[in-house]
């Protein structure tokens, strides 16, 4: 009997993911989306979402909630798994599962999206669950009148930050460079709080402790002197790298390991291999330009398909 | 006293003006979005909306609303109004509307979307919405076991009829020209289907019916012979006209007339003006993808500013 052969393997749950799902099943395509869980970085949102346009204001965890039901009110094959290979196969290609599946799909989708970029200093392995947390949604109140430590001073950094003073009794943020990157209404409502301590050109250097968190070093950079600073947690906020290692060698990346994308159709460099979101080398990483971005990639995926009939 | 300068007017209230503008507001970019309606091309639509992610189902009304509300709720100028001319002044902008009202601004954003052409015939305008669509991706599903004509030869013509073959009984395609434009690709898969007939040299008449469209009558042009056809669908598929009129000279365009956009950041050839949405010469058009465009070009906006400060 003939595997099953799915016209489009979606790779991931995101905002891209599941946008291009909705798209390809109205498409007709038969689709299998493949995710560990839905909403992607949506689900590490540390304050409400304002800027997905017809949401004036709510949480990641709601709209993720509405995304999820979109798209499971669709005709889509969902597996909730990872995938950990995508190989060229025949025509197609065949889709390997951290849980050993194996599926066939004339096209893909690549809409992995990316995964919080750790420090890469010494302590910070050992500390995660103990003090060191890349989720502020997920671990904030964990952190009720303890010092916090926010690394990152770009949008994610300050939100994160703004969102512990419901909990922590004092907040710093430390930013490598030298001036802020969030945006003026972000370091206006961290500037209200008087509970935050902004700190530029400052390297993190080491978090160390006992059996939890007790303190993190950094260097000031122009002078070159190591500070400490006593805190009990340390959310890391400084970007995401591309959750992208499954499709090495089968596309082209960037050198910050971001899928090249044709951005007005979604298009990788290899024929059948298409990207939406946060993988991509799109600059821009927001909620509705990844929505957009898979409803395109899922739109090509159907003119592809439609061609090589 | 100095005229006050905005640092970006946004030339339309469709989904990628209104995106653009929560957006700028966020930036803290002094804002104003000139528009004579909101929604754009959405107010037409007379059936549901089931693709933008979030909503499993709204009347393109409803969403308007939700997206104007969203809007509003920032702190954006509201011209409603419409833009006639923008020409360059100094190192900014002049922006002239039909009230004949002059605003000055840093950037623009051309957010003026695009206008199905129209057939331009009797009955036309009476029956969109119940027969008459201009949008097979988001119309086709309705036609389920229906006839229906597409009008037009060209690639959109016979793609239109191509994709409508999961949904209709029988398609008939009119081209008003001699020979069918479409590529040879498309007129070998419109031939294979067998359920496809083309008609040359036909030209619309009327669409005619009850409530709803019940045919439509076309001239044999060589003959000038009437011929009538019982459909229940008609879908217009002879071109679109971006609403770009007032910025001609001033960037690039397409040989459709949409601006030429740089997909990744929607600037246009000029400096300071950028594009989102439908007058673009991304190839998809939908309201996901606008929103997604309009938030793109508001963050390049913040960073051209910053920039050129």
């Amino acid at each position: 009997m003939d595997k099953e052969i799915y016209d489009v393997v979606i790779v991931g749950g995101g905002p891209a993911g599941l946008s291009a799902g909705v798209y390809t099943a109205r498409q007709r395509l038969k689709t299998l989306l493949i995710t560990k869980s839905f909403g992607g970085q949506m689900a590490r949102k540390a304050v409400d979402i304002e800027n997905y346009l017809g949401f004036e204001k709510i949480s990641g965890s709601e709209l993720i909630k509405k995304f999820e039901k979109h798209l499971k009110q669709r005709k889509v094959d969902i597996e909730m798994d990872s995938v950990v290979k995508v190989k060229q196969s025949g025509k197609g290609f065949s889709i390997l599962t951290a849980a050993k599946k194996q599926f066939q799909a004339k096209a893909v989708i690549v809409a992995s999206g990316a995964d919080p970029r750790p420090l890469e200093v010494p302590g910070e392995k050992e500390y995660i669950g103990r003090g060191i947390s890349y989720c502020v949604a997920c671990d904030g109140p964990l952190y009720s009148d303890k010092d916090i430590a926010v690394i990152g001073g770009g949008n994610a950094g300050f939100e994160a930050a703004i969102s512990l003073i419901n909990f922590a009794k004092k907040i710093y943020i430390l930013e490598h460079g030298s001036v802020i990157k969030a945006d003026e209404e972000n370091q206006a409502k961290v500037k209200k709080t008087g509970k935050i301590t902004v700190v530029t050109s400052a390297a993190v250097k080491k978090v160390e402790g006992g059996k939890f968190v007790e303190s993190i070093v950094y260097q000031d950079r122009p002078s070159k002197k190591l500070n400490t600073l006593k805190v009990q947690g340390v959310f890391v906020e400084i970007g995401s790298q591309p959750a992208t290692s499954f499709i090495k060698g089968l596309v082209e990346f960037n050198e910050k390991d971001e899928i090249v994308v044709n951005p007005k159709t979604g298009h990788t460099s290899t024929a059948g291999i298409f990207v939406a979101g946060d993988a991509d080398d799109v600059p821009y990483k927001q909620i509705i330009i990844a929505a957009g971005e898979g409803a395109k990639a899922a739109l090509s995926v159907a003119n592809y398909l439609e061609k090589t009939k």
